[in-house]
């Protein structure tokens, strides 16, 4: 049975070794094509491949049953036509928490302390003096540091599980969104019906949801009119999930306090669009994630469970 | 006996009181003078005081004996002449505590995910792709996240001490340097003999020094040029601990990564200085501290201390 891994990562190939019926064949995931003596693999493996090769191996493997992404997201392998009824797709969920976390945890700081606008200072050589020296504590209505901070995380899986602990130690108040309600690692995690309650007590919403069918504008005009005018919106989930005309304008008009984006609807950002130059908008290029973490541990998992026939992991 | 506090923070003066033999005293701490019926004062709380304010107390307060300040560094009292025979400086040491680390760990996240960099490219109205997307993971010689990253904190004091366990949870390797060696709340620290082995593996140099002789133009040239290439300096003490010419030509030449920098040799930092334009370097305005925390309860110990006669905390 062939197994096809991208060549786009560094995979240490020892660390998938060990299974006596599974051969490992490297692959390009940015050619248009797979090799004639591949065609008959059964396991492909994808990270950053281009949607032509995506295709190709959509109308030419036809024995795959089983595709590991290495996305946590990965939209791109589900527009690309294969046959659901015959292959399995299972996520790179898990493998970029810490990566993802990290930059939310960035970009919430960037937002507080306003190191975006200390930037557009500095480029005019002139000394932002009223981002410093002595200053209010925690006044209300302010999002200025994430002591004390009401933080609200709307997409509370993985990556949301990883960020929480920092923002905690950080002195935030942490309470999640998702689908199913419950106390989720000591943090409250509530259903979407109690947004109308929960968003009006938010200083920072951090999105972190998927990108499908049943979270396209989650956050929408509506919605974000319910968050206090301080308030940030950051996303590193997925740009379909917010409402970017919305935002916009609630942006303009000083409805919120800003938001910091490493996701959106169309990317690249088209040239002229005009979110760049939206006011308190901070632009991330998608590069929150873009390094998985522990593939292997992931593929090998899988790939015993289905030798076995038993339940994969992350499975779509 | 007459403890002045100052009107340029707001204190809960409930939590002062309980002290029968000392009155309190709100002080206006911008003003030239202080008013005629306070100079007979015994104590002296200072925050962001005008230095007119302060050299009008040190030839005026004749019978103060203890000044209270509410900075971890203050400088502006040991400028300002008063009489140390007589007159004991306590500082703020350990109320600024979070908002400087938060503010520090803020400014070592902006470096390694370049927000400042992409800040340039949004202010331009361009995309830049290649911060983002599919990228190495914690490629050597790269500065590109914390996790792993060996981080070097020059000053391990009550700031240090707050740092390190959220640099520590987001995977770097923490050591410390501070005038004495051994370990401290688990993290290795060392005596600045032993900076020619640990500054080149050294992935970010925070320094945290106070800015008095001892520290001065502790980052000089030779050991700037201890850091490897891509190492970047983060520096939340005092600017005089910096030699910044030093510093600029060592970014201009690229020999470090960069610099993120929120106290400078002069602040405000005058217009057309070249550290504005410099390479790689982050500029924040004196804005990690300046919002002390906990102040009443600093105060009123070292204030039971004083009237019993015991040695005061953070006594200079
Ligand atoms: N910016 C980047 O570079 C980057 C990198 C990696 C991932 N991502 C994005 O981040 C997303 C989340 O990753 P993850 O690993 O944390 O995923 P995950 O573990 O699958 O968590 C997804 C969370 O979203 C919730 N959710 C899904 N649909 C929902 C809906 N319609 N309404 C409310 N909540 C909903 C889920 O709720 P339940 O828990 O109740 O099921 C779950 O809590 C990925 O899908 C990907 O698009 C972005
Ligand atoms: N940017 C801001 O807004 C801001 C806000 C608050 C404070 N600060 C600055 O941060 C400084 C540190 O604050 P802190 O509360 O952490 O002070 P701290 O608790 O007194 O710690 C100072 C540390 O520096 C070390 N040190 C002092 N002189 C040294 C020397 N010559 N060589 C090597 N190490 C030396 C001390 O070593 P030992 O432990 O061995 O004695 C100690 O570890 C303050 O003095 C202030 O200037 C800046």
């Amino acid at each position: 049975m062939k197994l096809l891994y991208p060549t786009t990562l560094r995979l240490n190939r020892a660390l998938l070794s060990g299974f006596p019926t599974v051969t490992l064949h490297a692959y390009d995931a940015k050619a248009p094509t797979l090799p004639e003596d591949l065609l008959d693999a059964e396991i492909l493996v994808t990270w950053a491949n281009s949607p032509a090769n995506l295709s190709f191996a959509a109308q030419n493997l036809k024995q795959l049953r089983w595709i590991q992404s290495l996305a946590a997201g990965p939209n791109d392998v589900l527009a690309a036509g294969f046959d659901r009824s015959r292959v399995q797709v299972t996520t790179g969920s898990g493998l970029h928490d810490r990566t993802v976390a990290e930059h939310a945890l960035g970009l919430l700081l960037n937002a507080a302390r306003r190191f975006y606008e200390m930037r557009d200072w500095q480029l005019r050589g002139q000394w932002p003096g009223h981002l410093g020296g002595p200053q209010p504590d925690r006044e209300p209505g302010t999002f200025r540091t994430l002591r004390d901070a009401r933080v609200l995380i709307w997409g509370y899986g993985n990556i949301a599980r990883c960020l929480a602990p920092h923002l905690t130690a950080l002195g935030s108040v942490v309470r999640g969104v998702a689908r199913s309600a419950g106390v989720r690692g000591g943090v409250e995690v509530f259903a979407e019906d109690s947004l109308p309650r929960l968003m009006p007590e938010t200083d920072a919403l951090v999105m972190i949801l998927p990108g499908d069918a049943s979270t396209r504008h989650a956050l929408n005009r509506e919605r974000l009119a319910l968050l206090p005018r301080h308030a940030w919106v950051v996303n590193v989930g997925r740009g379909s999930s917010v409402d970017e005309d919305a935002l916009y304008d609630a942006l303009e008009k000083e409805e919120i306090g800003g938001a910091a984006l490493d996701v959106f609807e169309q990317e690249p950002l088209p040239e002229g669009h005009k979110l760049y130059g939206a006011k308190n908008l901070i632009l991330s290029p998608h590069a929150a994630g873009g390094r998985p973490q522990g593939a292997e541990e992931l593929i090998v998992d899988n790939l015993r469970r289905f030798l076995a026939q038993q339940e994969l992991r992350n499975k779509l």
